[in-house]
């Protein structure tokens, strides 16, 4: 597992963890919490402060630093080749209200991190390198969440999306102007690859004892109601069979959801709400309704979850379902996600490959280019979370493994 | 079922069904919603507006009206022998808000359609007979609810009854002062016989097509609060196998309730609330809480059902359960229930045995008198609840056997 890399031949710039580290820390001020996470949602004063350090660090770099109409910021390194297109890394500063210091920031502070490695080392790629730092990946504050990613791959226009408010009635173009973040003109470059670096928010990785996750893709996702209808009637005058009762009805779907989850592999399903009327001790349910989760990979999986989903409704009486949202699964380049392991195994670290569970900037890139993404454990699968918490060293193995599959890429592209 | 009374010999007094009825019309306007139901709660202006009423009504037919101190009203219509016992019916003029019109009004007309059948007739009884409107039965506005019969049977004491307030800041007596029922002597007679004729507020008279319920005891219940404790993660990133999900433990414990229930007829065991933490469609739950509702007509039901729920708590990892509240069961006189089944029949209506699920002023006169009640049907078992409704025909029906059963009852106690 920690096979020094001093002992290959060929020189490697190496990740300088401790300043990773300290740009961490650095960051979480920018909104922090005092409890060890930070609020710093999208566009605040807190995120024009953030924004301001990076730009600040990328400069000391000898970055170019471009800001397009919807405030994404892209600092790019030059390589041999100025013809070439750029590779791009990058993710988010932004933070959920009462969120980690993690989540997004290590992908954006890992590509810095990236770049100062290259610039001590004095190795320079052929294609210009850049690291983005994409506007509202969270959508705490503007609807829908990755709009500046989704900007930039043509997903979103951006007329509307500058024209989204908050519940303040701010429009995005208003706060763009307010912290003097909307660029004059789009940045136009599409890039050769993207990657991305970012915290797995899940358990599987630190379970297994795994270092390193090998992204493959992001799973599609559909949202469910589910009404499940009863009668509503007194605990001690309603004899058990004369009850129809819609809590006990909804404890049966409930079990056949989560078996159908199991039975989908690696697909999950949740049943993460359930509203109970009148929800009194002494009265016998006579309605409940549920709110359901399904994710998977792969369009057919999530097809197969839907007919058996379909089918346990359509065996419970007097209960019906229906399909509120539904997002596509994003498969992403398989170049790329071989280059992020072939990266792990050169850094000597363990990998799986892995499915995200939750949506990410990625998946707007790999729209636009061949993308891959990086992850690293998170501690008790926390994120969204004051607690969330990955250490310095899977920080720094994160950081390396992007440095090297940069690397690659910039190899295999050239 | 409808063999005609006048076949027989005896001459009987009969209730006079239409105006039974025209009293269940003239009541339900003293407080009444507009939607067929009556907001009627205890010691308000419209609780006084119909035991005025009442009093006027009781007064045209002879009865000496006594008041207690707590409010409840006694109206006796004098029998044969000044030295006996009181034998005592009625029930409750007070209502829920967004309550009906016959729960514990028709146990008070009934009684007051006895005494006009008696006089009509020109029979007089051996006992005296007492009609009686206990305070404060719902407990809407005034918790204990049933506190009038709970003073008059010595199971509450006066001071602590007087004192108790409602939401505003004003005690009992100041209400009974306000509405000028405050009377200021206990009426200190233990009655022969306690009969009180009540709505059913359940579906089992109606779904048998059974016409009186003969009402053997009060169910004892138990109040038991469950937590069930999981971990809370994120929807799409957390696999199946790695979940520990509160909700779909709560859905196996709900189920296991629903089974002891069924298993221990005539209990009856219900999950009516169940809260749920956070409640987010895309976060796994991390906590349930569940209040359980069990009650059984027998002390040894009541064990062997609380014997059996703490089981499957016990058997659900990280649950703890918790009882809150025991009510003891209330058996009722068999002699008195005898003479309602023998009403009942020489009514020629169909009966059968039933146990109240829900709490009565007769289960507080259980410990005073021999106690006995009369059901009739619920429509859809309703009750608590503005569509609460019983035909004219039907509270005849059961006028009728509360008449049969207080002659029954004055012969056997003579």
């Amino acid at each position: 597992m920690d096979q020094p890399l001093a002992s290959r031949t060929a020189p490697t710039p190496r990740i300088d963890a401790v300043q990773l580290n300290a740009d961490i820390e650095a960051t979480a001020r920018f909104g922090g919490t005092g409890n060890g996470g930070v609020s710093r949602l999208t566009l605040t004063p807190e995120d024009k402060a953030v924004r301001d350090w990076f730009v600040a660090r990328c400069i000391e770099l000898g970055c170019r630093v471009d800001v397009d109409p919807i405030g994404n910021l892209f600092a790019s390194y030059p390589g041999r080749n100025a013809a070439l297109p750029v590779i791009m890394t990058g993710s988010h500063l932004d933070t959920q209200p009462g969120g980690g210091r993690y989540d997004g920031v290590l992908g954006v502070l890992a590509g810095l991190a990236a770049l100062r490695a290259l610039k001590s080392s004095g190795i320079v790629t052929e294609h210009p390198l850049t690291v983005v730092n994409w506007t509202n990946e969270e959508g705490s504050r503007f609807s829908p969440a990755m709009f500046g990613s989704g900007v930039h791959a043509g997903a979103i226009a951006l007329d509307e999306a500058l024209a989204v408010r908050d519940r303040a009635g701010i429009s995005v173009g208003e706060a763009l102007d307010a912290i003097g973040y909307r660029g004059s003109q789009a940045y136009r470059q599409t890039p050769a690859a993207y990657v991305e670096l970012h915290i797995e928010q899940g358990p599987v990785l630190e379970a297994e004892g795994t270092a390193i996750g090998t992204v493959t893709g992001v799973q599609g996702l559909r949202w469910f109601d589910v009404v499940i209808e009863g009668t509503e009637s007194h605990a001690g005058s309603t004899p058990m069979a004369n009850r129809r009762d819609a809590l006990t009805a909804a404890a049966r779907l409930i079990l056949a959801v989560e078996a159908i989850g199991r039975a989908h592999a690696p697909g999950v399903l949740t049943v993460g709400h359930a509203g109970i009327s009148p929800n009194s001790r002494n009265v016998v349910p006579g309605r409940v309704n549920l709110q359901i989760d399904m994710r998977h990979p792969s369009q057919t999986g999530l097809d197969a979850m839907e007919t058996a989903l379909r089918q346990a409704v359509a065996g419970q009486a007097d209960s019906r379902i229906e399909r509120i949202w539904a997002k596509q699964p994003v498969a992403f380049d398989p170049a790329c996600i071989e280059a992020v392991r072939q990266a792990a195994v050169g850094c000597g670290l363990s990998c799986r490959d892995i499915a995200s569970g939750a949506g990410h900037d990625a998946a707007h890139l790999a729209a636009l280019a061949p993308t891959a993404m990086i992850f690293i454990p998170s501690r008790d699968g926390l994120s969204h979370n004051e607690r969330e918490y990955s250490s310095p060293r899977q920080c720094a193995d994160g950081a390396e493994v992007l440095l090297r599959t940069l690397l690659e890429l910039d190899r295999r592209l050239a």
